[in-house]
């Protein structure tokens, strides 16, 4: 597309710029096809300001013509003093929270800017996006694409069973349109089961392997829910299926993120649950984790409550509270415990979805892999693990996060499930800070990448679409930009100890806290925390290198979970 | 006194210790005049627990008789065994939040200990309490008793300016009971006037200088209210007093901890406040801090849901915010930072006081000198700064602290005032993890010691009462053990950096934080998150020690502090 037809004027001069915790700048404003850009005066060819349209969530104008404040000097002056002396304000507010002030002299200039960054910010074509644009020096396009290969995945899980087998039944999409190519199912089903029981899984998301765990050779599954419909269907492939991951063992569990009384109501739009008649050997857990709308009004609320920084402690915490947000953190959280303690503690598998299998499905998957697997808990291994279970697993990014807290549209499809995740990942950082990795700042990163980035790895919804859009031979990959030694060091948690262990994260209320570093990120000031926390890091650092590091008291016994009550 | 009587059973064998976070232990609990001890079944002599009966705040008992459930077998025991077989349970609420399990063979031992621990834990003659008792070896009665020499303090201050004096004008307690013997005041009003302007002052509390402003030579001083009463007497000596006090500045700024409201309800009981018409330098800004009975209510119903670790989290935040506590602090510290910042920005004088002035008057001149006073955020500094404000100022401890958040007994005067005081000074501590000498530690050793200490430091209710008593004699100073190197090690922040600017807070609401050292000492495991910053900071120390320490960039600009309404 021409991106010149959205821009009548490219270059104004005079704008000040004002954002919270900076100081005020004035210079040249410029719109390109995917930036707004801001240079300084001197002549100093570094922009002071460099935002990603596609960061724009909702644009505010106000114009304000002097003259009509002044209009006995009015007659005397010439048209030109008239332009000049009318100015407006536009007020950018960013998906990553951030809001700027642009003071812009000229009205018309003013308006034409606003009406760029409006039709810029939300170009609908995947290929107009600047991820199809983005051609630093230091990347090429014929870099690998991706971390985790499912190939070498298998492999090494072959080398610890026999039991599950690499299915290629779906290379085509045809099978299940949001799964990726290859996906690791039991040895004893064949690809025509598989294709049965796809037609009987919602979007086709048949089950599949998502973790094995080595200690006890239990697995985690995940799939859509099975489409039993108001006449009680069945699927005798489901059913055997799951059966073979039985395979002579006592008990398995499916964890349906739905309260009991929501999966009954699925029924008659179709959908359902697999009854215990059919499938004896599996336990049925409920544990309602909200998703879609609720979510994302719990995002929009805490946001505006943050936002309102002369409020009284109470008003402030009642508006936390009414937002509901934490306690979505919270019963993520203890769900996810909840998934790991039956995969470690009860060694059973374990089958976990809710309707589509695509959002709370995957915090639960995700989050457990961390718990239970110390390799999640490295940079390249928590990395994979996103690719794996979102990126590949058909989480529709394109659709979930198209807007943020700001914008006026809210399509149905709009969650922040993401953003829940990092939170809840934040949470366990912040309960263990020596178990994993990578530190806060790549998760602040990944927020604010997940809305608008210059790589292609979150744009479309699928595996498919991205082969359809050609993202992977167009675009570059950020999970492998992520892994260059120059942002490693940036993202690294410099107390990283690896454990063996399992962290059980500690779900008591008041352990659950807000993520200040995302909520405050651009409202506050936490100079003087973050400060120290940086100078202890590099002095850490640097005491490693020098080899004046102590060693390190291995993390202890597990912690307390709080025990989730085992069904609804 | 006999503490003899009180003990009928002094030995139990097999008593069951359970705590949370701790396993449980059994041995021989023994009660003593002021402590209870259990000791290991192994023959070790070390105590397992030694506990200060002071410490207690409630006992609840629960006896079981075993035998009632088991009527059938009751005629073919004897006496012996019927004695044995019964039980009972201790629950033992202490003043510093631990809860403890005692579970006793022997109803009447049961019994008998739990009257004891009645009896002892609520002694009423000071000369009674274990300072008295307490003497180790490696402490003398002769050593020094104290900190702050006024004489000492007043030779600094003469150093600077010959506008002040030293006035002994209370050398007996006879001008101010709660008052120490030698004040600051100025140098121009002469003992006759204090002696005036005392019977004009509630308590005899007339207007004293408690800090100096080196930079800008402003001061702040505090006193109790005046007794202006219903027909709006006037004292042209408390006039003259803070007359002298503004010597020839244009203005000066009277903080009053009540609301312009109740500041005029004084008026009824004898009280009021410095009307304009009288003393006409002064500006009065009314900011209400809540004191006695409001501020014990917000700490038990805070106490009680941090006891609750199985609610949601909507719940613990609605019981967070309805407990108050966090308000009591944004308001405390909000206030605590404009009485500095019209010291240090407006550059004016300030007077403090409420109605008696010693609780909120207290706690906002000691933050403030926090904030302003860089020689404050030493340890020996923080320690003579509570001796001054609190301890000779005469803050009524044995009254406020004589129970806690469990006791059923709610004397009116009992309020956790100088708790407060040590969650804003954590609060600013968190706020600024660089700026002070100590660490939280010490926080939370006070926040213990203030209801019971080995030590005398917090006895009574003022310097004329332990002067009485003599507690100076007689027990050990609590300021003093602290200062000692062994003790020092433990409290001292290795972060610490001096920095000669004012640190001031942050009171966004968010910013204010539960202080979880605190609440939650005794209830959820912290483990990993103190193993991590226990382990940074020993090796920051010990890095220093190998001098591989960086330069600390300096604390920069002065933080963005929330501008406190400027009158209610």
């Amino acid at each position: 597309m021409e991106f010149a037809e959205h821009i009548k004027t490219a270059n104004v001069e005079n704008v000040v710029l004002t954002q919270q915790l900076e100081a005020s700048l004035k210079g040249t404003l410029c719109v390109t096809g995917h930036h707004l850009l801001l240079f300084g005066r001197d002549g100093d060819s570094t922009a002071q300001l460099l935002l990603l349209l596609r960061n724009i969530d909702a644009v505010e104008k106000s114009v304000e013509n002097l003259m009509e404040f002044s209009g006995l000097r009015l007659s005397a002056w010439s048209q030109r003093d008239r332009a000049i002396e009318s100015s407006g304000t536009i007020t950018v507010k960013c998906k990553d929270l951030r809001i700027l002030q642009l003071d812009i002299p000229g009205m018309e200039e003013c308006l034409n800017v606003a009406s760029s960054i409006e039709a810029l910010s939300s170009l609908d074509t995947v290929t107009d996006l600047y991820p199809f644009y983005y051609r630093p020096s230091h990347l090429s396009l014929k870099d690998p694409w991706g971390l985790s290969l499912p190939v070498q995945d298998f492999a090494e899980l072959s080398a610890q069973t026999g039991r599950w087998r690499l299915s290629e039944v779906n290379r085509d999409y045809s099978v299940c349109l949001s799964y990726p190519p290859a996906v690791i199912v039991p040895q004893t089903v064949d690809d025509n089961t598989l294709r049965k029981v796809a037609r009987f899984r919602q979007g086709g998301r048949f089950p599949v392997l998502c973790y094995y765990h080595r200690p006890n050779n239990m697995v985690i599954m995940r799939s859509s829910q099975p489409l039993q419909g108001a006449n009680r269907k069945r699927s005798k492939e489901d059913e055997s299926l799951l059966h073979a991951v039985i395979d002579g063992l006592p008990q398995g569990y499916i964890i349906d993120t739905r309260s009991a009384q929501l999966a009954q109501q699925a029924r008659v739009i179709g959908g359902g649950f697999e009854s215990k008649a059919n499938y004896s050997h599996w336990k049925r857990l409920h544990h309602n984790l909200e998703r879609g709308k609720p979510l994302l009004e719990a995002f929009v609320k805490l946001v505006e409550a943050c936002s309102d920084q002369w409020q009284g402690v109470d008003r402030w915490l009642s508006r936390l509270e009414s937002s509901r947000w934490l306690s979505h953190v919270q019963s993520t959280l203890s769900t996810a415990g909840l998934l790991a303690q039956c995969v470690e503690r009860e060694g059973c598998p374990v089958l976990v979805h809710g309707s589509e299998g695509t959002d709370t499905t995957l915090l639960l998957t995700t989050l457990a892999q961390l718990i239970l697997d110390p390799r999640c808990r490295t940079l390249p291994g928590f990395l994979a693990l996103l690719e794996r279970e979102w990126v590949l697993a058909g989480h529709p990014f394109q659709q979930r996060y198209a807007h943020s807290a700001y914008s006026h549209t809210r399509p149905r499809q709009e969650a922040p499930v993401f953003l829940l995740l990092l939170d809840c990942v934040w949470q366990l950082q912040r309960q263990f800070p020596l178990a994993m990795a990578f530190s806060e700042p790549l998760l602040l990163h990944l927020a604010q990448e997940v809305y608008a980035s210059n790589f292609g790895t979150f744009l479309c919804n699928s595996d498919a679409e991205r082969c359809c859009q050609a993202v992977k031979e167009k675009t570059h990959c950020l999970f492998q930009f992520l892994l260059r030694p120059e942002e490693r060091e940036h993202f690294a948690n410099p107390l990283y100890q690896p454990t063996e262990l399992a962290i059980w994260p500690s779900v008591y209320p008041a352990c659950i806290q807000l993520w200040h570093g995302l909520f405050f990120r651009w409202t506050y000031s936490t100079k003087y925390l973050q400060e120290a926390l940086e100078e202890m890091q590099s002095l850490l650092t640097r005491s490693t290198n020098q080899g004046c590091r102590p060693d390190w008291t291995e993390l202890g016994a597990e912690r307390c979970l709080a025990p989730a009550p085992v069904a609804d």
